[in-house]
């Protein structure tokens, strides 16, 4: 694709369209897109921000997408290279990406082998893959695409233009949006670990027959777990983004656009605010509560609330301005104990 | 259901039924349960214990199952809400909630797309659903349930009762007990995870060819893993209950009535006594030993043995009530830092 | 197997085989192979080394592979166990439990029940279980194994000699090697976890249309999951070991011979070279890159690259002789901050 097509492919399509700027001149054929470090001449890359604005001096890369910066595009153009700019290149990038590859989708059919309770309601242009499982009563919406070896539970919702990657299972109770991700191997909607301590007969089990919802526009990684609670509801709201191998408990209300990365674990009933950021490994005990905004860094433990727009770390978390602190002088704990005691003895 | 139609049903379930005390008077109609936040007119809800006694004053609930408190009846007569009091009320909870929900079973039926080898020992009323695999010898026994996508390996035997969810894997060597639950997605007798190092030509793979154990009433959640063991047995002892995503890995042995919660990990030859709680994230490294009713708080590290009742915390862990101490003294090593520099050169 | 029978059959095989001696009297029949503690009369053991000597005085091993002491083989004949010493007790044992235990592999055939696309390229003496499901365009070399219930996504290569085992996922834009073992319910290729913040509206899907490349002889464990990039590779190098629920994004660099125990988590971009030991829990942030033969010891949070061969724990993680001083100079923390409070006092 010539560069002058891409340019006019994208324009409509970009929000802030009015404020990109394309160098006048070049015009290469391009094939994809690559990271600038690697910067291939027949593809595009993008420099984020000033922190990489050295690349533009090296890379091999046929055309950018720079940040709004006369001398970074002088820069390029000097070099040959033809150029975008606008106030958020990643987001520019990310759309010349759907220029050049689009994510493998099944053609609309419902596959023989797939075994279907005559009560499911199926929406429009479905495309249901091989040994997929539905069971009675369940709705699947228009447009959805249901990979191999799916097994959804009875009385399940699926809104249109969803995605169940293969292997997934919805257990019963559970309803998801339109325009989901539920990548391969997630469950949701798996009973929650509800167990009443009845020594000495050992746990007697408290039964989940609450609801899960995600709301529209969710992701849900690879092999992660949603778990459905005892009463109520599992709630994910509108745009929250989930990554591989997270937990989410019964009962736990998550707000809109919350990202939470890889091996997260919230425990019961916890509450996450509207675009909260929850780095990996993160774990936020029972019923706490976490306000919008707030970010917590990797492998942080949350075992208190925490402010709307707080930023937190460590275990148990604490303000990540102190816990830098802290940090640092935790390494040097061995040198203030001895000094400590030369103290004390110079005292006596 | 009447509220006096629910207590009929309960009281000879119930253990300490001897101390059920009832509302004479009111008697409403209830369709299910709700947490006592929630609190609907036509459900019931619970009041744990004294920490949730206000929500007595404030519950929108039709009943409450209550802790033996006079004043707490008093107060929730007054507001016209009938009412339970027990010693026990999350157990009675517990109860409550099964004559309202049941969690989906399939009907005892084989369904004609499962793949059954014909020397498979099936017992009597199993639920074998679509596009299941059992290998050759396995044993299955009565009342099974096994929902649609398992694949179960050669050999393996599973006790009456149980239940495997969705997706989930049963690999060679393992035996499960009676009225267990394994959830969607868990594995359970993958080999474990033993190479010896040969350089440099790579790690050399140490074959395990040991058994996987698990006893009666173990429940696993969902994408679990329990490995196989090089020799011998990895032991899963009787009534323990094991949340989503945890790993337990080859030759551990775990005690009775355990509980370990969602992403914990056991490192080879660890072994866990009865009565344990390991809260989420807790890591244990390799032949660790931890004794009976010990307590590890989330995120914990056990790099030594545990003694028996001990309550450990932080990596490495150390005794609960000095971690506590010490995670609030952590927060001032900056300040403590800056104090010692003043006193030294003080004393200069 | 007379024990004469198995030295037979190992030595060849045994690459330092040249010094390998066995007892010359006691030829006991063997059935398999045991833990040293357990010591079964018809069954070997091994002492990995001098830490583990005290048992042959106590085993009840028939036979043992032993280390190179001579005192340590007397011992064991003057008990009537047959021996074998070796400088690797561990590498022999791993030969040793060969002869007696091979994991179940299917035999080649294609089940009839599995969907296989007619443009997949299949190798000769392939083993294809029930339900499997392989999309169009994959090529899968000879005497590939795969499980039951495995879903292949569309233009995959499997290299020779490859298992995949059950209800595992192989999604689009992925290579996988020759000898590679791919365990139940992992995930490869998954799409990463890519999105631009994009407020109000939301997050900004990143399309992942890059590659993953397992090389030879890689093992991934259960339910482990490594993501599809935006663009290059995701790249993990020949005889890398990877164990249960670990999480490898979008754009890793792994080297060869790496080996990465359960629930670690690397972030995107992270690098990590040859011979390298993540232990347990470990999490390495965004782009770091970690040396040749480093080693990162449970639970410990890499934010920062790590020198070649350096050992790290903790989080952020520091030197481990440091972290060893520092963490026994943590519990003590109360302590410090009394004694300063006291010398305060007393220099005023």
């Amino acid at each position: 694709m010539k560069f002058s097509d891409l340019i006019a492919q994208l324009e409509p399509a970009f929000i802030q369209a009015s404020s990109l700027t394309a160098h006048p001149d070049c015009n290469p054929e391009l094939v994809g897109v690559a990271s600038v470090e690697v910067g291939q001449s027949e593809r595009l890359s993008y420099i984020e921000n000033a922190k990489f604005a050295a690349f533009v001096a090296t890379t091999g890369a046929g055309a950018l997408v720079l940040p709004d910066d006369p001398a970074l595009s002088q820069q390029a153009s000097d070099r040959g290279i033809a150029w975008l700019t606008t106030p958020n290149p990643k987001l520019l990038y990310a759309m010349v990406i759907e220029q050049f590859y689009q994510p493998y989708r099944p053609q609309p059919q419902i596959h023989p082998t797939a075994v279907i309770d005559p009560t499911v309601q199926l929406g429009s242009e479905v495309a249901i893959g091989a040994h997929v499982v539905i069971e009675a009563g369940c709705i699947i919406g228009d447009r959805v695409c249901i990979f191999p070896n799916v097994t959804i539970y009875p009385g399940v919702e699926i809104g249109a233009d969803t995605v169940l990657h293969a292997n997934c299972v919805i257990e019963e109770q559970t309803k998801i949006g339109q325009r989901c991700v539920i990548h391969s191997g997630a469950v949701i909607g798996g009973e929650g670990f509800g167990f009443v301590p009845h020594p000495p007969q050992g746990w007697y089990k408290l039964l989940q027959g609450g609801k899960v919802v995600l709301e529209d526009e969710v992701e849900v990684g690879c092999n992660s777990t949603i778990d459905r609670p005892p009463s109520e509801t599992t709630y994910i709201g509108t745009g929250t983004k989930i990554d591989n191998l997270v937990q989410i408990a019964h009962g736990c209300q998550v707000g809109q656009h919350t990202v939470m990365s890889s091996q997260v674990g919230l425990s019961g009933r916890v509450k996450v605010g509207n675009w909260v950021l929850l780095a990996g490994q993160v774990g936020i005990a029972n019923q706490v509560e976490i306000g919008d905004g707030a970010i917590a860094t990797a492998q942080s433990g949350l075992h208190k609330d925490v402010a709307p727009k707080a930023v937190v770390s460590g275990t148990p978390a604490i303000d990540n301005k102190l816990w830098l602190k802290v940090s640092a002088a935790y390494n040097r704990l061995p040198e203030l104990l001895q000094t400590v005691r030369r103290l004390k003895r110079q005292q006596k």
